[in-house]
């Protein structure tokens, strides 16, 4: 059976990179409270780059590397293995692999202190070029932001709203590694006030008061995140994202930085 | 060249609805307050019945006449026509078409009068069946909820949100039709307040202090629309939907209702 | 602290729906071939009826009695008791809980026996009213099909693409439980050829002959499955839906039935 | 009234974007063959930069001014204008606009030449960055590909389906300017076949036999639309992208390429 991939190609284009997205899976995820892995439902993204000589990758060897993975204990820069594994098999110079997943955390209200679970999407990414190899970790946390404008214009009430705050953050050694749990709290901190799953109502109480005493623009939002990742030693190059689903307009405000401590 | 579709089927299954979905085409859409109609963007979905004895239905014929319909002003209750000939064409017993559309209405903001453009999901659909039309004209409204419980117990402030309402309504009769413009400002009148694409400090604070004086849960908000349109004459069934993206929670509040006037 | 979801209201309106949408929480499915549950990431939507007299139904409610469910084995028709604890606790005569996940099933390659897991979109849907429990159980299956028009006018090929079967189906008693993998492998042999997670070259070259050697419509892939739930002695009620992303269309072929068995 | 966004702040953040997201304005897009212009509804994101001395940017004058613009014709490049006022206006030193829209092209198809319009997702994009705007136009192209490997391995057929080629490329004056109508054009000719909206069965005879004759993995789309663009001298930098839905997977085949004429 003939290997069409294989056969030559002459439009001499290197192809950056090439594989497959959408492809879902179970992993296994470390957590930092208990010694046993969440189990969630991931989205792979993972390409290599291709040669100009090669007319085509080999799809499938991408689908049986991540099977091989399902099985094993994932606490983000464990992904490099698996990478390198991709690049490999693939005979490639480079390679991206990305895993999107909702990943659970429990949630103790303010004062009735009860406990539910509240999912957060959270992303493993790394990249392997020239030998090296970059991670990123990221979480999208949905919080209240109460507007300070409105607040300090109106008789009564501020308008206020659900936002989410989308963090990524690399770092170069597994030593350096970050909690999914413990970021999401960092960030969580930024906010006017953190949403919760479930709420009675002296916590309901709480979290209105809370918000109000706290007003906090995108920019603000953003501001204190970017203070905090700046603070960080362990992160390298970070990436925030604040949008507020306005509850006066149709649309959303929202903020964004990027920056990097590499020399 | 043979007509696959029409060879014999002995499988004893007369089909409901077969057609095309996602089909995106043009649209001229007629104006309350303008002889000019709205040029939108539209995604129809169209189908007909199929009796048990053949295989398919002619799909490009569905095609074939909606491309003669983007010429013409379509008032909702006119797809009545258009949906006629498609029943006709593909000798089908019955069939359903529906066109989904962003409809724009020039909105005023409450204090300084600034105008600009909102737009609004709307939807015309039809049925055919037995000879009988029944047409269904819809709208999703972005709005504003305050809580009344978060107000009552809160020292200061209350939670507040964006929140859609989704109407539809159905009438039998031209003469009955409903203008998308007067069903949307119907609905907007049941919220805590309106939502503005451009609002000036003046108008931030008077939205901010409506939606504080005017508290309602997605309830409230329900059986406002709910009164509204038993009292409608032109109305003969309805469907109500609010469902408020609470800015405490990471879910949503929803409330539901459908009522049929006929006898 | 006041109550006000307690208030009088006087607008005669009994609420027919009223609760919350979008709530994500882990679940324990159980499986067909294992004593141990599969832990699925769920969406939630519940509701439950509201008398005309009261301002507003318990939200935290809702959230509390799904907590205590995470912990326990559910197989579809479980969520009777879970349902019927809610609407017992929030003292309503009738209401709606919905659960929707992705459900992984490991999948053998036709050739080669790769094993290998893929996600199907599943649903548990249950509605008490008057006393009685109604319980639907839903899937989404991906599988190829192939045209037979195209096949059967070209002198080559023929366009083929990924379609999704939708099935719901109703049974009234726990004794009556379909099992989500048979229901799968029920829809999958309608379709030109089933999809796979994992195909190696000769797995590639069987599912491309089998779909040539298999042409469907979305007409004959619903009639197949119509009459296999025609012929299922457990199933009362059901609804089957075929969307074909055409290959050579931006549009889909759609579909749809829903028949009852109910006297 | 007082002005809390002129309010200092002291976090030493100069923020990098700040703005609203997913605004929605009618606009009026210039056309290659007609001095008509098409109105689209569009979605927008601007945003610009905010020094460290300010606690917020002023929201409402990005809704003013993208409304001045909904009368104007545009055709790609002229957003300069419209992104200057912006920065002008906000005091800002950078800047980006970005509208996203669908675009109807009229297409005929290959054999009867009937004549329906097709809808493809198109964007500006522009950027002010130290008095430099730069520019880049966007398409997203549906088509079809025809897996090589599966015809070359298969006794008969091969699977084929709707991929998605997007494509932005970037050019410095107004003189360089590309209609969507050719770029689009361009990029149909890379794949295995166009798609279109309306086919008759000589039309569908032909797109199967083309789409066999042409058979393409996204390797092979990707460095086709390489190899164009390297060729086009109006273009200083470009970006391809290639998913195809795969008819025997639930995931896609994916390609990706980014390249830079600029020394």
């Amino acid at each position: 059976m003939k290997d069409v991939q294989k056969f030559k190609d002459n439009r001499e284009v290197d192809i950056q990179k090439v594989g497959i997205k959408d492809f879902e899976l179970p992993l296994l995820i470390q957590r930092k409270d208990s010694s046993q892995p969440q189990i969630v439902c991931a989205k792979a993204k993972v390409n290599v780059s291709l040669p100009r000589d090669y007319k085509g990758t080999h799809m499938s060897r991408f689908v049986e590397i991540l099977t091989e993975w399902q099985t094993k204990n994932l606490a983000g820069f464990d992904i490099k293995v698996c990478l390198e594994k991709i690049v490999k098999h693939l005979e490639a110079e480079s390679g991206d692999l990305e895993f999107r997943f909702k990943y659970f955390i429990n949630k103790k209200s303010p004062v009735t202190k009860n406990v539910a679970a509240m999912a957060y999407d959270c992303s493993f990414e790394g990249r392997i070029e020239n030998g090296d190899f970059k991670f990123v970790l990221g979480v999208v946390v949905p919080v209240t932001t109460l507007c300070p404008c409105s607040k300090e214009i109106s008789e009564n009430g501020a308008h206020n709203q659900r936002a989410l705050i989308s963090v990524k953050v690399s770092y170069d050694e597994e030593s350096q590694s970050i909690w999914l749990e413990d970021l999401i709290s960092m960030v969580e901190a930024c906010a006017s006030c953190e949403v919760y799953p479930l709420l009675k109502r002296e916590d309901e109480k709480f979290v209105t008061e809370k918000a109000w005493n706290n007003p906090k623009f995108v920019e603000d939002v953003l501001r204190d995140v970017v203070v905090e990742l700046r603070k960080s030693p362990r992160v390298r190059e970070f990436e925030v994202e604040c949008e507020a689903f306005e509850s006066i307009h149709n649309h959303s405000a929202w903020a964004y930085q990027k920056e990097s401590k590499r020399s």
